[in-house]
């Protein structure tokens, strides 16, 4: 085991998109426990879409990181130091409030204990983590989907629109997949998706959708914000639903106003309704949308796919590679542990 | 009585704000009515914002006037001739289609039979018209208002936001006006709005927003769109409900893109809903509302204001009034009937 604690701070706000040199790496002492706390050594960092906020001087829906902070993240990990009689040397855990760091003193109610044999680790970031439930809510309960809505989802092979088009297959609808390559769109047609729109070589994106969606589009699960959105608009079924999850592709003009066109009449034509979404506000119902995701991963209807990146020194290249559309699956990140 | 019918019909789709020159007026004959129909002669026309979309080549929610149609419109009127049973000669109805003009032939399902005894005429074009329920379902089904909550009504003088201001304040709600003179704040003041503010001489309308609503907006009953929807979109409280009931300060550029500042992450991090809204929807429920709203105005707790032009020639220039917000709650046409 490592016998010093690598920590990532962040320096400064990004300016528009994030750069390697936001971060700062440093190393200290591995932090003691303190009473009824635990120490825990990092297996897998998260990296996600919501950590663009944090590290914006806007307003936010919770406190983001200042310069000089401990960069904000999850983490799955092994408990090495115990001092509370429920969590043991050896345990698994998953915390949503670890940092970016090899070693972090937890308090037992901050992580929730996993269990390998039920599924992989990495899934327990997965559609057993946050993104499930937020995939599961933002579609079930923020948008309402309905047996027979074709549902939209963009950041479609991302880990919350992977997870999403499962579900609206599963609750018999028809999922649209809108990514950024053909491999991605090969990767949700494989995981159930109906079709698949590549907004990068689409040269019309609003025909595209129409194209793919004749009778209009019902849900749309928007992780972007910004163009798809705008062409989603211009293709609103009557009576469709927007859950606004994500806005990703902003994330190079964070701090800056998103000026483009307004579709009021259209959302007043078409009486859509737009519902701003944060899964926090489920919690109190996350162990059923958790015992319903894991039911359909045992049967295999849901499938669990994850992308790794290995190194603890990867973590912010891991973050852009998120904040740029690379990866497949959910994003992690392995830490080494060996000196 | 009249010997001959005066139409207003449309000329051409205005570009930008309508002026008079895009309707003409001309006279044909008293039309005839067939088997099952009425003849009735209009008292009262109508003249309301949704007219703005029916005049546009757009797509809209309804099919819209073509150059050389008569205008549409509800009336109040009186029936002249009857060969249906259940109207006589006399009787007072108002019709949703009737069309700028003298006389119009109607349907007996197409009319409601009203009574002058229960609300002076021009109320069934008010709060037990289209606009009561309108004002009623846009607050009570859509944005469901809250006792408590802190409620924002754009074009708060018209007649659909003096209907709503009155109903917030019933359920139990602070009501906040936004118009466009002082004399208009004050009488919403009168009809016991809390506050007011006029959105032409505020140099800063977020901030004037944000004064008078410290704790932010609850709900937002939109009749406008444009800046002040932007303003209030800047001062959302948690949970905050937008009902999209009207786009008028976008009459004068209703076929142009509207171009502005998103704010998707206020949406996402408020967990706001922006709900478009057509009355029509809540039909089935009409009847429930409008006894309410007469409950409301018998024990005067409700109180019924209209602004009146006299004579058929001015039917477009009234139109215009009310696009140019000059009206002060329900405008309508008195429609001349000598020579």
């Amino acid at each position: 085991m490592r016998n010093t604690n690598r920590q990532w701070h962040l320096v400064s706000y990004p300016e528009g998109m994030p750069t390697e040199s936001n971060w700062a790496m440093s190393q200290s002492s591995i932090p003691q426990p303190g009473d009824d706390e635990m120490l825990v050594r990092a297996i897998y960092l998260d990296v996600a879409p919501y950590m663009r906020g944090r590290i914006s001087p806007q307003q936010n829906y919770t406190a983001g990181v200042s310069p000089g902070d401990l960069m904000v993240g999850g983490a799955i990990g092994e408990v090495v130091q115990s001092n509370d009689p429920s969590y043991k040397q050896g345990d698994i855990v998953v915390s949503g409030a670890f940092g970016w760091q090899d070693f972090g003193v937890v308090k037992p109610a901050m992580v929730r204990r996993i269990d390998a044999d039920v599924a992989p680790l990495p899934c327990w970031m997965d559609f057993l983590g946050t993104n499930g439930v937020t995939a599961y809510f933002g579609l079930v309960a923020a948008a309402e989907m309905k047996p027979g809505d074709t549902v939209v989802i963009s950041a479609a092979a991302g880990s919350v629109g992977q997870i999403a088009g499962q579900i609206a297959k599963l609750a018999g609808c028809r999922a649209i997949a809108i990514t950024s390559s053909e491999k991605k769109i090969a990767r949700c047609r494989e995981l159930g998706y109906d079709g698949g729109i590549n907004y990068r070589t689409e040269s019309d994106l609003p025909a595209a959708i129409a194209r793919v969606c004749p009778d209009g589009v019902d849900v749309y699960f928007d992780n972007t914000a910004g163009p798809i959105l705008d062409a989603v608009l211009q293709n609103l079924a009557p009576h469709a639903r927007i859950t606004v999850c994500g806005t990703v592709s902003l994330a190079d003009r964070f701090d800056k106003p998103d000026i483009g066109e307004r579709f009021m009449r259209r959302i007043l034509v078409s009486r859509a309704r737009i519902q701003g979404f944060l899964v926090s506000d489920y919690q109190g119902h996350y162990e059923e949308a958790w015992a319903r995701l894991l039911n359909w991963y045992r049967t295999g209807a849901l499938k669990c796919e994850y992308d790794i990146i290995e190194g603890f020194e990867n973590t912010p290249k891991a973050f852009l590679r998120l904040l740029t559309s690379q990866n497949l699956g959910k994003q992690l990140v392995k830490v080494d542990q060996e000196t």
